[in-house]
């Protein structure tokens, strides 16, 4: 693991997946800039001090170094979001299987040179778009694919949250995403690049569409920000079908208010990230149907991604730890399906959105071609 | 009541409302266009048959013949809408009170038209955006105006619904509404002329702000469809302020599935119109609040607008019949707030909204000023 | 009407339900033990003073008086509850058909005695089981009837509420209720009473099935309270089916919260007065469903209850105006079906339901036969 | 770990929950009765097969003749119910901290046992009553201990599932837990012993109250089950407290839908497992309050609980880890508060309880003391 020492969130997230899927072993890494402080890390967690290193350049001379099956195999990159590029492109050269935070890198260049890299070295790399390892979401893609919804007329997703207007005001004490405002360590984003970014990934991912052009209007909302902290995005797939992509970080007081819902001719699907293990399906014809894990009337997918009878609800760390047990599969050459985790090519959608919507907004709210 | 015969719905809607507020009674009208069917109608009502006329221009000379008591004090104008705007201008010309149906007119000019007509013969005109009869639809406009969100920093305003598949696609027997995708009954715009600005209303509406300059992005769906069914519309109120409005008409089971949010620097509202009695508030530093009517924390528009003791739900005609309640009191002189029943003011800047949506879409999606 | 004089809210209720429907006239009536303060209401409601009488028996003498075509033909009574049944006799005596706010009578044999009245005067007598009115528990009962739960295994049923709170703490000002806790204008049981045997009422409306027997746990709350406040009562259909009813009015913060629910061998359905257009069905097999009203699913008199399209809420005046449609279809003599409104029959259910959970509980909880 | 092998659902949640937590490895046990499959097991879970005993005997002597430093710290025992106590026992008597599944005995009288043991042997025992560990009964706890709801006037519970349905008549393929139908594996009890105890625990552990006596009816549904499977217990706590246990094996369609309400004379909680991040505070004078975790206006406890920012959905992995920690910080003698894990004593509570009411049923349904 790079990253993800004391008091860093996502860092734990990673680890307490990777445990729950139980396919990885947590055996070194580099975990804080400050060695001293990635020691102690490593103590708390047990971790074997041999195995924690100065640089990402010293964890690979040396693991290279061990024998094959002593090594570490794969590397989750968790830091923030500009060392991820620099970071990915030497562990895959040297032959790392990865697991990646995402934004993937800062630009759409960096993301074609690892997607790249990834091909050329037959290598695994899972980007952590976790909200596709809910097993709603798996089964929202499959019904989907099957086409109960006939044709679909519009998308629209949602992500909102309101803790930055804590750092903006200077209220609160959640500093620990500051980062997130300074676009030396953010790149050209904040809230596209964060948040809106799943956003445009659970479209995709769901429907199996790509999205063409976008024409975005994003908003600092206050003096002297840098970056876009609200914004929304028309989004277009064809001539026929159309939709909007909303997100925003200062809608206060909401959490991590994600809605991913396509309407279709025949039916709708909505999913809402908070309450996970609900999907549900909107015909004119019918009742309104509730989707819930662990029925034998869901898909495949979703039936493998929760493990706990019905009514026993899994949540964010089940959802992080099925992209990780599918990286694992990928990993061990076992056979698995599209779907049970993002590839370098999500990613590579993922910077291609986050820059054509920046560049709309400059332009002046402008279509904007991926 | 002109329109509204046997088959139409918000005809019945209207009745059912004014006599729920009780402040009414239904005297005569033109019913239907066709006279026979009309007195079929007020026989089935219980209505004197001497008062069903043949026209509004009968109506009007009738009754203006009758002792100032005994004549139509308002007429209710609830036929398809390309007849609002001359029905309307011939009552008000001749002194009658108004409760209209919306869109209120075809155009800009016909609204302003109105508006002078109303200021001119000081009269009252109530146009039926229904919604902000909702009791915690007036106490969302009431917390917002006493500031409890602190800086507004986002707006958001959906109604989407699903039912004009079935007459795009020739299933269902749903055929009442087909005229609405005619251009010459229903003018300029399907989705935005009848359900995107009941969206647009509410943000006016609940927040006191306006609206200053749109830009839209609107979708036929179909070949052959001549009008809009569903679109998003980018809305700018000032530098720092922005939002958006997303209306459908064809997301397949969804019925009138209306929300509007308004987020702001310390607070956010939300309100969802299929579950009307349940108002949220949420805030970074305290649990989500959920307002419910017929309590004595709320402001006392909401107080008002429910008449049953808390947990016993009211519904549409309930909040319909409150802005017949409001209208009733500008008939009578009697005091009222602003806010008690829409206007005509509302009615102009609705078609402003209807209007530049188009014209910015035909443009090519650009920025449109109101 | 008798009684809903200034001030009265379920009178109010009443006036504005059968408006609704459109089949009723209030023409005059009783509206207050203070003929001053009836006749002031009259005055306010434009209701001729004529007709506005000192004295039941004053007001049946007059309206005999009048031709056929001209006397009130259905009386409300909605007093308080000792006054139902000496009313009641008078008025059906005499030939008028009633709308009763329930509990129907103080004691079983008024009731039977209620009931024997209207089968020999074949007259029409609704019993305003309001919640019966509701489109979605029409619709539970014709899923039932159907035979879609399978064998029915439990049911459970819940009112509760918490404004007694506001009484016995001395807080508040909802003072409008206080003769629900005296013994002598109540009956013997304030909460099974008042809302308990809305519950019961539910569960028989909904089944089909009679309760054969109860066990009554009842609880007084605080001490100089004379009645029931809250209780559960244990119910028995047959060997294998049994169940449970809940009432309380202590349980503070919760407004009107009734929730009905039959569990079956091959699914289960649960309803929630608060949001009354929701009904779910569960099933092991497939996705829960969500009926709502104005559907072509539904059965026939679900969609009969329902008048506005989908998504737009109606409620429980709705509900009730439901309830005086059917009883003005008995009237007239028209076709309806069982279901449409609460009959006499219903009362003596009632009634018996209040005295054997009252009777259970004062023997110490014994099993007591309905 | 004793049981837990192939196929088992609540070993594999066990495991996954002490990995979440992070304070435990699983290093050896008695995964299954047939030893080849005990050894399948441990290749597949990558653990030493030095350490798969064939009996607990085995596992016990082997492990104790490890220097103490390497020996098994603490046990999970996971078998079926019959087989708790007996291993329970030899572990205790031999130094062996315990994680258990409840119920935790068949009998009150092993139960009494088992606490001497524990008290004698200063051991730590944790009692996997897993809903206790949820962040918003942990808050709901900390609120009713600071008064918030005054005084408590009706408690209820509620534990509804439907999956016996498939068992009972054959359909389905859930035929893992068969053995609950079976006395001698099951105990006196299926639908009170398995499910009616949690809820049970859950209304002690979030008040603080003892229950004092029950009355039990219980249902066995169909001819030919020895056990019930469905029941309502009244249950008193003071002269002036009662309240409700209701649960149910055979209410076809729930899953696993446990409630857990408490109503006071100044608020009401109410918290529901399949929505497990939500707390509802009722009260008559304000607006709903909603909790979720990860938020500054929650107790300490509930913040302890949950890991993640607000808004990402822990689930009841994250729950069971949270008894895990509990549990790790008693054996290592750390700090820690009542009610982070349950112990021995709410052991023989639940056998208390499980066996008072199965009396009561049996004797007619008479008040039983715990």
């Amino acid at each position: 693991m790079i990253g993800g020492g004391i008091g860093a969130f996502i860092g734990d997230a990673h680890r307490r997946a990777s445990r729950i899927c139980n396919d990885y072993e947590l055996v070194g890494g580099v975990f804080d800039i400050d060695y001293e402080k990635s020691k102690e890390f490593a103590v708390n967690q047990g971790i074997d001090l041999k195995r924690v290193y100065k640089s990402v350049d010293a964890l690979i001379k040396a693991e290279l170094a061990l024998p094959a099956g002593e090594r570490m195999e794969a590397v989750a990159i968790v830091t923030p979001n500009a060392l991820h590029y620099p970071f990915a492109k030497k562990l895959l050269s040297n032959g790392f299987h990865l697991i990646c935070e995402k934004p993937m890198t800062l630009t759409v260049k960096e993301a074609l040179d690892l997607e790249k890299l990834v091909a050329k070295n037959k290598l695994t790399f899972a980007l952590t778009h976790t909200y596709t390892g809910y097993p709603m979401v798996r089964q929202m893609r499959d019904l989907i694919a099957k086409g109960v919804l006939g044709t679909i007329q519009r998308i629209d997703a949602q992500y909102y949250q309101g803790w930055i207007n804590a750092i903006i005001y200077g209220t609160g004490s959640r500093i620990t995403g500051v980062w997130r405002l300074d676009p030396k360590h953010a790149g050209v984003s904040s809230c596209m690049g964060d948040i809106g970014v799943h956003a445009f990934n659970l479209i995709e991912y769901t429907t199996g569409l790509e999205v063409k052009e976008v024409l975005a209007d994003l908003n600092n909302v206050k003096d002297g920000v840098k970056l876009d902290l609200d914004g929304t995005v028309l989004i277009r797939f064809n001539k026929k079908l159309k939709g909007v992509i909303r997100a925003s970080q200062v809608c206060a007081g909401l959490e991590n208010d994600i809605i991913i819902a396509v309407y279709g001719s025949k039916g709708s699907l909505r999913w809402h990230q908070e309450e996970p293990n609900f999907l549900y399906l909107y015909s004119d014809s019918e009742p309104t149907k509730v989707y819930k894990p662990a029925h034998g009337y869901n898909e495949k997918a979703a039936e493998e991604g929760h493990t706990m009878p019905a009514g026993h609800p899994e949540g964010i760390y089940e959802a992080l730890a099925n992209i990780y047990k599918g990286a694992a599969k990928s990993i061990r050459k076992e056979k698995f399906k599209p779907g049970e985790f993002p590839t370098v090519h999500d990613g590579v959608r993922g910077m291609k959105f986050i820059h054509a919507a920046v560049n709309s907004n400059a332009k002046g709210n402008v279509w904007t071609k991926l």
